[in-house]
């Protein structure tokens, strides 16, 4: 498997850089029969498209999403899904000045030492631009897995720099710029934010993500165990530095007697274990948290070197995410329904035949 | 890329249960010419073995390993590395009473609806013993990046339950049974254990990891990063539920003029980063930090169901660590050890004729 | 890896079908600096492009391919190399009238049985139009393997139906329409297309291809040898249905004293193997030899059924090659400079640091 | 993938040298619930074991299969199946006078050349011994397939060096040392081996192999076609020059009007396609048919080098079957049945919710 490419049966691949004509993507592996249309992807894009608010990116992309293959008649056949989103809005000259320095934070020194050549371009491949992919990969994802299993993928912005948001409602992720769950906390993310942004420094983030009404069953030991690819998954999205399921580093300092999840016939009282146990999933809704870093452009001077080993500043004016994590929502949900998709399917080609034993509840 | 296999140009296979005849391990792709013996596994088994004090489970295994391939006249031949390690203390009547509930915390309900049927003697495949493989496949791993690369992976104990384990000296981590790295803690530690055994109850943990010397440019973008690589390695370890690379979790509420790793000519002035950008290797150490539940396994009465679905009260009597982190040192080195030597492979296959253009320090 | 992918280094991913918008490609694992630019993958799919004599479909395409990503300042940067090829004379009313009937010798049937749908025009995805994708991917495949290697991949149709084309000049293949090595048949192979071409029916064909100055060493026994890859590479080009190694089929009556080839401190006396023992490159000539089935349509009437399993009549009225073999040179040539790229890749990957002891010759 | 594993999702992983301690193998992805036990196993082991008549090697093996995990209660637990099979009668001495030699045919030179170390014994890694893995994965893959799907996957001799042997009954294949279909020719091939044997030389065979009852749709276009992955497996077997599928090389000389097979509602009217259109197999017998080579280790005098590089003759005076093709049958038909199961469960993961629309016959 190449590094471009992700998945097991629900496999994707995804080229493109951030200054080029175009992002593309394949999706390879989806059961024939889905109705399915660009206004599919293009819903979940919408999401995570920049220049929606004045808490993110300024850069203008309608992010207008073209599906190439794989559908015929409004319905998939079970051949590869080409899709295309072209570039609209590169404006290269704002990375003039930096292209022979390193910023900090960025991918720009290890694209230049692994490679020995990088496009300089607004990060070029490093860009989190890519992240278009995934979420369109994700739409195809979620529709499957809601027609076919009832599952549903949700997540939500739970902490913003300092500012813990508890969970409150569903109905509230969409309805604001932040994917915060929670209307009481609106004004004071709005507030943050924009003595942030005037301060020319950014911040980090925590997502949450949970996917309801998963089966018993879908993961695979020993190593493909779901959470495993779950932590990839996540772990691969730009800016993430942490990944936990269930109680996560919670954990630690728990006993086993209040972590262990006891049951009944009703089902588990408790779901310390995110939703996964011996990498299998329960039943129950999985649970993953990430964390995400600060944006790495800041409009702060920061001291780096140049292609050429020198000392040289950098201050980044380009239009940039004052905290990536904002907008990194969709992107989280769309990585956790790749994944489920994916064992959904490794899962009934191995256990095609097995009915679980035990219904609860 | 099936369950029970991990590695795309390293690649390690296994097999074996808890209370089977024998665990198994298959590596594949190993360089040709590398000095290998039984010992160079042994000595890394023996780090992870049970029975050492009586902090850890008391099951005794000499886990004395026998290669079968893969090594001629004590080089390996870049084919097939197998390697067996004999079961020697099943004890499978530990288990009798058991058969028929799922333990709470454990994969007992997950492999039964999943299969339909479970070898339930020691929890079957899912046991922690399986580490064995991992441990086996991670020494060969060590060795190769310490003579080719002069990499060093080393890991510790970063906290128990509620005590926090400040880092002190490497060279106390294998002289102490908990793999603490600081000897002033191990008063405290013992005392909590003792205490922790008395109660029944278990607790959990976090570990550390550090490979150092690790060259710039491995790892590959998008999905295959290596810090992504790194999380689904470190998640597929039994118990954990939370992996950091670098700051994790601690970046949340960082500012980016804080976590961003400012450079100069001598290299970077901070591991925020954890040694990965864009998900290539920077030349810093990489630092991981991964939490460890409880043993799911206790004294304490806990509710369950049986495989009928009937209520069931479970205790359990056998043997078992009351905290299953102590013992994940040598097992995290190894997956980390992994991870990289299959990217130092990876790297070399694409990358075989670049000279890093830089030399920083 | 999923079905539209091959390739473990060198990975190609592919998207398309003969009446949607475009084609796509997917190149992943190409190493960085290699000089590539739109011309370089024009110049294979010119070779291939359908309308250049009234041998082959009058399909007009010009095949025109735009990279859109991977290729910075005219050298590749590592990243994926994205590539897409408009279709712009799909004629689709060729196939309302067969729409619903399946086609002999098509997969029609085997498509619409598996898929429960299927696109029906022009074949969909099971048109060997997809082999766009195969030459574009294997021009950068043969361009870095020569710039690297010196590595020349070629071939030329060896028979034509009953014709047999005695190899005699490498210089003459591109010269003529059939990619005949033998300027002495075309006369022959001329009138003999015309009758056929005239008479409705269609044929056969066999293309040898060869690949000179392979370095010894690339190949991975047991199940990765490299004439396994070669072999799954050539019987996945659409028509093939046989495929040979060496000596090939004629193995079957020779003796060993006359198969097995001997040595001298000069080099192989002989080239029965191939250029491969033991699933690994000897340093000599890799040759290759596949049969191709003839042109599944053809004017004259066949007996079918329908979708909805009646009988039927398929009398093929569209634009089609009658001996699909004609073009399939390039195609062949194509996906043995893929494997064999692949190979390299990953054998420097575990190889890196082995000099091949003896140097013959 | 590795080069010691093939398949994606039924993965077989093999190790083991010709005169090491074992071979061993791991099947992963095998569907819970499959009765087994070694008997299962033993019994095709059996068929291809040495020594069982005076045509083959002399070598004494009882191949005794061990399975160490993967099995509970006689029952398959979806887990990994590993399994050891012990080397008894290695006789190394046997290759000490050509350690030093590269024997004409073999990998000894390419071995050698690619790793700069190689186990000389027997052929090490190279040597055909390692088939016991194939067949003994293949063994259990006929099994699921019979009792999940009613296939059936049987082969023969069709052919020793000029000998062509005309399929007359399958029940005679298991009644005689050849795996000849046909009683009459018995006395004739016996006879020539007779012969051959005293020559000191060896001979090619063609080996052909059937699954029937194979359901419509399995296989996957573009690259992972069912042919494709029948194509690798087949020519990744010791020895094995061409494999074809249906009319094979013939299909050159013929027209389409008499190859491409026409339908009824009945079903197809002929078998030129070899059960496979667009690479899915159309629910017809799948029928393949391969090269092997004669065997490379001969008692007549061969020219060869030393690892040298000095000229020198090798006489191979070991236990050597004079034709190898005499116990490829068994092999040939495991490998058939192992890509058939992975297809078969590949495509209930994508295509589990498709009824195939129409029912022939």
């Amino acid at each position: 498997m190449s590094g471009n490419s992700f998945g097991t049966l629900y496999c994707v691949t995804s080229f493109g850089e951030s200054h080029g004509p175009a992002y593309g993507g394949v999706v390879d592996g989806c059961p024939p029969g889905l109705a399915l249309k660009n206004e599919d992807l293009q819903k979940e894009l919408d999401r995570r498209k920049p220049g929606t608010s004045r808490h993110v990116t300024q850069r203008r992309e309608t992010d207008a999403v073209e599906i190439l293959s794989g559908v015929y008649e409004g319905r998939t056949t079970g051949t590869a899904i080409g899709f295309l989103i072209r570039n609209e809005d590169p404006r290269s000259k704002d990375y003039g000045a930096i292209a022979e320095k390193f910023r900090p934070g960025h991918a720009d020194y290890t694209y230049f030492q692994k490679y020995g050549i990088r496009d300089a371009r607004g990060g070029g491949r490093a860009s989190a631009r890519e992240t278009v992919i995934r979420v369109a990969a994700g739409a195809i994802a979620k529709k499957w897995l809601h027609e076919r299993y009832g599952v549903v993928v949700r997540g939500y912005l739970a902490q913003l720099g300092p500012i813990r948001i508890p969970f409150k409602d569903w109905d509230v992720v969409n309805q604001n710029a932040f994917f915060s769950p929670n209307p009481e906390r609106l004004e004071e993310l709005e507030a943050f934010m924009d003595k942030l942004r005037e301060s020319g420094d950014s911040v980090g983030a925590r997502v949450n993500v949970v996917a309801q009404k998963v089966p018993v069953g879908w993961g695979e030991p020993v190593y493909g165990r779901l959470d495993a690819d779950i932590a990839a998954a996540m772990m691969s999205i730009n800016a993430v530095k942490g990944v936990e399921i269930g109680a996560g580093f919670a954990a630690i300092e728990q006993k086993g007697s209040e972590h262990g999840d006891e049951m009944t016939p009703q089902g588990f009282l408790g779901d310390n274990n995110g939703g996964v146990l011996g990498g299998i999933s329960t039943g129950q809704d999985v649970t993953v948290s990430i964390a995400l870093k600060p944006t790495s452009s800041i409009r702060l001077p920061r001291r780096s070197i140049t292609t050429r080993g020198e000392p040289a500043t950098v201050e980044t004016t380009g239009r940039h995410d004052p905290c990536v994590g904002i907008r990194a929502t969709p992107i989280a949900e769309a990585m956790l329904a790749c994944v489920l998709m994916d064992h959904a399917l490794r899962h009934r080609a191995q256990c095609g035949d097995v009915a679980p034993p035990l219904k609860l509840g």
